[in-house]
């Protein structure tokens, strides 16, 4: 591919920031080379590529305020990223800004056991905090499905949830402090060891806040002990709607199983070609699973059995053994990849009120015969956390256009019934200009507002979670100022 | 007691404010004579005593809408209030502000058990949001030792906690959304009965902020199913850090009790005069209680009891009945008026990591010999919120500022361990001047910055939750700017 002719000012400003980055970071952590840019030219939303002006590697949190604090002085864009797994393009670059990734920030800092904390660097993956303290049986409890390969500075940025959060809560609820160094390279500590705090809750507002803040290098994160044990169920309906009442009555009965996750007819089909997981020919199926000694497990299973009994279950098969729940959690977890390997598709997160399910996945199935592609519906049902995957083909010439706006009605659906945009993946750039159809204005310029109090010149994460043309506007309003 | 002459020009504004006032309410909800005003004078830090201007009591969110225009346009401080529980003058008036009580808006707007919901007007008393779902079986988590009067909108602005959070958390973990009102008559919707949402988390941002940000009139609240069974065990040990290593051990053995209440000597003696619940002569109490079905019960508290028993009990009581088990709780739900009957006292609420109970209990034993005045010890010790008790005589001059001094030094004491000034009853005017010891110069101003974004003329709930200078500065650019 021909690279456009860089323009020279361009060249010089470049030169300028990376020779004053390679004076407070070693050598090999400043990135400028076009080809060695372009690893980072996008995230996981793969439609969206652009590479960055340079990018960092910094170790520490002194690294990452010095970058910071060169960054604010140049006026020069900062996007921060963890491990590049979001699907809502939350760490793509634009052509003027500096890549922060942490990637070498993986260090644990301090563990405790009886207080039930683990402190790391943000650049540490999910999986390997869980790894961190595994010894001593316990365990970090939200569970993306990228765990093995995102960070947990990507978690906190986007709130991650994953498919056992219906019963240990998502990042939020996980996430007692952090260290955060704001775009003028000032280092904050928010929250701690400790419940609650006085004053404003500014733990709660980071979390979530997808970089729009400040960088997160450290975090205070609260680990549980593991379970005894663990056993899926797996039931077959003969249509969505009863899979979903089965789900409502579930959560009404206030069991709370560690996950409920929901697959719809094209999903199974799929999965079941590729990963052969003994799934029943039916149209929609659930696994259930619950946690515990032998005791609790037997008796919630009972109790969940039970229910999902009223509903006329085509297929009801509990795990007897390790290896049957290794295959009842086989498909579910291949199911991505098996969409992948058919079509190309767009995951969308959308959120709602767990009665609404079965209203909204009839209105899916409506929309999809509109739009002319096909939907697979899979995700945690327990707590109302979509996961509708379009169906296209990136080669035919306007499936992808056709693809996001039947993804933008999707999600206008969710936020008419009661729920959200997005459940866990984050606005990024992809919902960016939905929140209109989520908030109002005067929500939105407080949310702004906000963000003017951490980052008045509108350098963080440029061009994202705000309607493009309110972002803009405000970067313009704060150049103006300058 | 002699009413200082009031100024004329005080008495012409506060005039024309309460005939604005009255032209938006009904006639009985503006109260302006004077011995009605000292209803209002105080919450229950009845140290401090102020009768505000005037008080409104409006019915719903339009009527708290155009009070706070009218006093926005007027720039009257308002104070808003709940049920005048708080402990810390959360509610304390100035004499220049409107008083904005919520106890009228008490309706219940919506219920939904499938997504395990309620949705409220604030003023509703905590225990009465039970109440409401208790036929269907389902109960509202987050009990405050002042349940029984306390309005859920002051749970929201503290935060409120109780002896049941550790198992499911405190008003943050519980509540899903808010409808509220800003200073300048603005009214916003924030979160929702969905999961998460796009965007920064104003939600997380608003519970906790003790009316600095807005007037929260509407609050969409998570309900849990009743567990089948609950039951309580008391333990008995001959030292607080014995009792605390029991606490550490527990937690860290993974299992989750719903409550474990912590009692030292003097709180024993006083409450066992007071209530006769039983309660064995040693150094130190615990409660511990699990729940679930039967076998859930005995399976946890089996474990409970083992751990117990490597520290030595000199007492270990399972409840065998209903009626022992109330035994077990009286003494402990009796403490606070037990002490009360015997002393004036200070309630304090610092939060620690549970790891250094021991410590910090013996560190408060020797403060007090060194101040001279009593402490004891009933507390939340599941999740490090303590509650000391600095017991004084109100009528013997300079107690009440020993006390005080006492009280912080036992606040600073637990920030120095890694904890925080207040685990539940907030800020208020209490612990302001102490904010220093807790945050940097940095963190406060960030705090005040995003206080700037929701009020900035700063009329909400003045003078207090940030140092007085702090707040009284900000306040004085804001007239500057006027």
């Amino acid at each position: 591919m021909q690279m456009p002719e860089p323009n020279p000012a361009i060249l010089a400003k470049k030169a300028r920031i990376v020779e004053r980055l390679r004076s407070v970071l070693p050598a090999d952590a400043v990135i400028e080379d076009e080809m060695e840019t372009r690893a980072y030219e996008c995230d996981a939303l793969t439609a969206y590529r652009c590479p960055p002006l340079a990018a960092v590697l910094p170790s520490s949190t002194e690294e990452v305020a010095a970058v910071l604090k060169i960054c604010h002085e140049e006026g020069v864009p900062v996007v921060p990223r963890g491990s590049g797994t979001s699907l809502a393009g939350g760490a793509l670059p634009t052509a003027d800004s500096v890549i922060l990734g942490v990637a070498r920030m993986n260090e644990v800092l301090e563990t405790d056991y009886a207080d039930r904390i683990i402190r790391v660097q943000t650049g540490r993956t999910n999986l390997s905090v869980t790894g961190a303290v595994e010894e001593e049986d316990f365990f970090y409890a939200p569970d993306p499905s990228s765990q093995l390969a995102c960070a947990i500075a990507g978690n906190i940025a986007m709130n991650s949830g994953g498919a056992h959060c219906l019963k240990y809560g998502v990042t939020t609820n996980n996430l007692l402090g952090v260290t955060l160094v704001q775009m003028d390279g000032t280092v904050v500590e928010i929250g701690g060891a400790h419940l609650d705090a006085g004053g404003l809750d500014l733990l709660g507002l980071i979390c979530g806040s997808e970089g729009q803040l400040g960088v997160v290098t450290e975090a205070t994160l609260r680990i549980l002990r593991k379970p005894e044990g663990a056993r899926p169920v797996l039931m077959g309906f003969d249509s969505n709607e009863v899979a979903g009442e089965c789900v409502s009555d579930i959560i009404k009965a206030g069991v709370l199983p560690v996950a409920i996750e929901f697959m719809d007819r094209p999903c199974i089909r799929a999965t079941e070609d590729f990963a052969k997981a003994g799934y029943p020919d039916c149209e929609a199926l659930l696994i259930v699973e619950v946690e515990g000694s032998a005791a609790e497990i037997d008796e919630q299973l009972g109790l969940i059995l039970q229910i999902a009994r009223r509903h006329n279950p085509v297929e009801l098969r509990e795990a007897q053994s390790a290896d049957e729940a290794a295959r009842i959690w086989l498909g579910r977890k291949s199911a991505f990849g098996a969409m992948g390997n058919i079509n190309d598709y767009m995951c969308l997160d959308g959120t709602i009120p767990v009665n609404e399910l079965p209203y909204v996945l009839r209105r899916i199935g409506e929309m999809s015969r509109e739009f002319g592609l096909d939907v697979a519906n899979v995700f945690h049902a327990g707590d109302g956390n979509m996961h509708p995957l379009i169906l296209f083909n990136a080669n035919e010439p306007g499936q992808l256009e056709t693809c996001e706006a039947f993804g933008a009605e999707i999600l206008k659906l969710c936020v008419e019934v009661g729920g959200c945009l997005t459940g866990e993946h984050g606005v990024g750039i992809e919902k960016r200009d939905l929140m209109v159809d989520q908030y109002e204005p005067v929500d939105l310029e407080t949310q702004m507002a906000v963000k003017d109090v951490f980052d008045p010149a509108w350098l963080l994460n440029p061009a994202k979670v705000f309607p493009l043309a309110a972002s803009e506007g405000r970067r313009n309003v704060a150049l103006a100022a300058e």
